[in-house]
């Protein structure tokens, strides 16, 4: 089984990181192909951001769809999601989507824990895109700033657990999701010092993809998610081109 | 790793079948325990019967949590899943919600087919526990009878595989959950003659346990699913008494 | 006229306090039935002790459905309702969702204020039982402690009080209801020191169950409480079983 | 014990028929006092007609608030309820609302069937103030034409019970309440003939009217519902006018 | 082109003040014709005094329909809004409802800041009203007094733009209404002091009104809005007696 | 005052005809450029043509937004509506959302035909991105084909009309929005043949544009429509790289 993994940041740091942490959750038989966009922005933070994030999302997808068994878009926020499950005909999880519904059955709230104030309008669009408005009981960002992305989890560590068990006591949270690619990792971490269980979106997204593409569910015919017919796409990417044009 | 199945109806042949099912999906390496209900109802059908099952399940899940690593109740409708979330320290996944959550990712709205128009009131309360109200677009029920729960996937096929395609013309569904103990299997079998797909809930409960199990979350010390204190529960069967006097 | 009231937890002195109450509020006339869980929990807290508390109040309630006009569940949270309205054919009311419906008449939003954290999540599925989330502003519980349940709205009294203050100021409550069978006969006492109306769950409940005999609705034949046909219940108490099985 | 009830409409046809219901209901000891409107429409069925009745409500009730236990407005649709209860110490309930959550005790779902078109959106206002769009399945109108208000509930008795039971088969009614004035008193003629229970509005309105007399709550003096601070009212009828300006 | 302005407080002093701040914003060409309630009260606060306001509405309304191309209810709360629409073929805005829709293309929550607690259960309304509870976070009111309606748009001036501060950083406000007629103005002058954009409901009242007659979309002839059919309306005053009976 | 218009098709003959209906509707001293995408499909109809297309209306804006006092969105469904008021400083307004805003205030409730079904999931993500949703009765299509989207309005003219009466009658509407850019200027034409108020939703658009110009409100520094600070955008087309980097 393969599963593709896009990064839509241009940090292949991240990936990195992403692919390490993978390694802890995938079973043997599984490989992973991770990509990291080669345009766009180091870190997306904005809804602008996100739209052209979406794009190149569905770019690099359509790089590699023909040979994946399920594919995950690796940035909280899940750009270019609904439009990827129309275009392409395997299983897409969003790091958003899969934390969110994984949550769901380990309690009946959720709040979203991340660290920029920047992030809370985009994370806000993935809770109603899922229509869980009713179970994220928050969404909290540390008051504190910090100096990097590439090492926020680690400066922030005690702000983020702190934030966490506020969310438990002052908006009666039942789980924690640690939001933001680059707090990948720092559930298990910080587990023993939060008092509800965590969920790492990036295992969420990963175990998620993995268990739709056990399942084998046929590609729909009909409905929101059928393909597409034919349309031509001039000035697209190739690789996009040829998957909307049906030309590949 | 270790997964426990209640099914909490008293039929043993619906148990097999869902064993030889989840042989299918469940990877080398997972035991599965299916335990079957010894008192209640041949078949749960009615609520008052639900809430029956639900104290039946707690009972068989008692007696085997201290082993599992994750547990499963086996029938749509989840009796007792709430309840097995705050009293037992494993995740807990049931067939309504599983299947739901997971047909969330498969497209915007599911449409849910069963057999039995008795089901119906159940199934709603399903669908509000989990607040997917706004995703489902149906719970559609054909119109004939059948002689037996244990063949009525059969019977019912040609029915049931027509009221998938109107649930997807008429009520716009993205998604088909083939609801009840008894389809079990049916999925996989009508999969090409339905153009969306389809969501077998035992698949999707059993895959998202083994998907809890993996993630190795920590059981909450706080909020609403926290174990609750020893409290005196007399008359209450044993293995359940003992867990919630904490006396085990 | 004769009401059956069935108080859920095995504390009798509880169910003498209700009658006592009851008195206070029944017309000449009505004959009240008071039974007491002779099994299960002193004090109902928990939503497993909620489920196992519904099956409970089922058996009660079969023993002498036959002879009431109307039955009452004498705790908020109102265990096993919705099957006993499926189940029985007279008017069943609870003290939850009695108590909200009757607010929704005093007020535009109601909070409940009770005693324990304990019974949060459990009072929370009666509110979305009853589809008024929206109405709901607040459910509020005293930070301090208490020594026994028998004495609670004594020793909370002015912390209730004040708790009640609060909801109006803060929350915006139109109505403060006194949740938990142990606040009985609170509101009467301390009607004066609060500003907005208090409903008191057992004279609503009551009310509303006298209100539902008196107009002499008839039993559904359709719909989802419609009695069900009859089921084979095996290990049931005997009075359920036999009306499950409509043996009796 | 006395009950101002407030027929808003001009019809006393329509008011002696109320009364002759109503002493069905009242228990002895309870006297009730109907007044008509003398100004306004024959049938108000407009939001338009809703308004003015509104304010004639209010005149109406103003006069004789001073010597009520408890108020009722009869027309279905409540006009000026929400204002009566902010204007007056005793309790108000109106025809809608009292049907309405009457019925939320005797099932999950309702269906308002009524005679006309025209009333349908004045119907639908009252169930969104109530908040229980969610619980409301279907208003239905017969297709078919009357000769007069004050025997609609005769010419078009079969056409309303067949539309009850449609409700019941195509929109899952559990509940079926007949609204509108005119019908008063048809539910007990009809109830044989649905399979479901019927709400006769002013007997639900009456009921619950003397059962919030009953529970003698206070009067708040704080949130949506405190009585207003005195304010010039000019041009507004004597007793309203004495009301609001607190000089009577 | 002619708009009515309909002010249905009895204070001039306001309407003078309404057509001065209309000056700024109507187009030449634009004829606009403000009316000022003879009856009722000096400044209307609580719902009752909203529904004796939405009669005076109509009348006024009624007297002049026939000459205007749009008509506007200048008072927040939009006292007779819907019946108006219902009523009379030209369109009717009111400063509620066109400032809350003129505030979602600002963005996408707004909060409603006003001068005094008495208005806010009235203001609650038109929020509901318009469907827009998810799109207003707040509504929010000084802790202060002050002196008269006349002037309190400088009296508190301060404390308005400290509020509206509040509730972009506290309830996440991306827009901020000024509600309430005595407000008409203030916008303008505190832009700068407040940092999203602040919506001015008189304006957004006249600029809809105007937008919606220059469209020239026909009246309808079914639906809700359709012009009732004629019908006695004893007592009613002149214009609108015969607007309802269709004799003028 | 000058508007800007991007039409984010590639069909230069539907900008034309925009063009066209905007003149009946613009007052004398506003300017409109109208703009073309050069790139991307002849006419969106998927969601993965909005997100592609929502960047290319970004592109297009930022290369005008400094000349602009208004910008439009000229297709239904508004791609990259969010993002362009979060990244500009003048107001923004969509097709869909003013089409439906507009809607309000002339009923409660709006159908949306359009010609195509393929159109469907797009305009349920606007009415969802709006908040409608309770407000939208229905998205009807024609079950007959067409020739080309540049006569569509004249192939289905009958077929349009006899579907908005449809919606009248069935789904209770009392607006109806003729949705998609092809349809431009069609409401005009057949107003006379349908019963409710018709949207065009280019006038719709164009008439807020001009609104909400003259409204000069601030752009917000705070708030999710807070022009985000600058960030790095390689590979992104000049003129919006410029705009997201703060470099022009």
């Amino acid at each position: 089984m393969k599963i593709v993994l896009v990064n839509p940041n241009t940090s292949t740091d991240m990936t990195q990181r992403m692919v390490e942490t993978a390694s802890t959750m995938l079973p043997p038989g599984v490989e992973l192909l991770a990509l990291t966009a080669d345009r766009g922005m180091p870190y997306i933070a904005s809804r602008t951001e996100a739209l052209i994030a979406g794009q190149l999302t569905l770019e690099l997808l359509a790089e590699h769809a023909a040979e994946a068994d399920a594919m995950v878009i690796a940035a909280f926020g899940d750009p270019g999601l609904v439009a990827a499950r129309e275009l392409f005909e395997v299983p897409v999880t969003g790091m958003a989507e899969a934390a969110m519904l994984t949550a769901c059955m380990l309690g009946q709230t959720f709040s979203i824990i991340t660290f920029s104030r920047t992030l809370v309008p985009w994370y806000e669009d993935a809770v109603a895109l899922a229509g869980l408005q009713a179970r994220c009981c928050s969404i909290r960002v540390p008051d504190c700033t910090f100096a990097s992305v590439a090492t926020v989890q680690n400066e922030l560590e005690d702000e983020l657990v702190a934030l966490a068990e506020r969310a438990v006591l002052e908006d009666a949270a039942d789980v924690v999701i640690l939001a933001g690619a680059p707090l990948t990792g720092l559930a298990e971490r910080i587990a023993d010092r939060v008092s509800v269980p965590l969920v790492d979106p990036l295992l969420a997204a990963l175990g998620q993809a993995h268990l739709l593409a056990r399942l084998r569910v046929r590609a729909p015919s009909r409905g929101r998610f059928a393909r597409p017919d034919a349309k031509p796409a001039v000035g697209v990417a190739p690789a996009l081109r040829a998957w909307i044009e049906r030309s590949a």
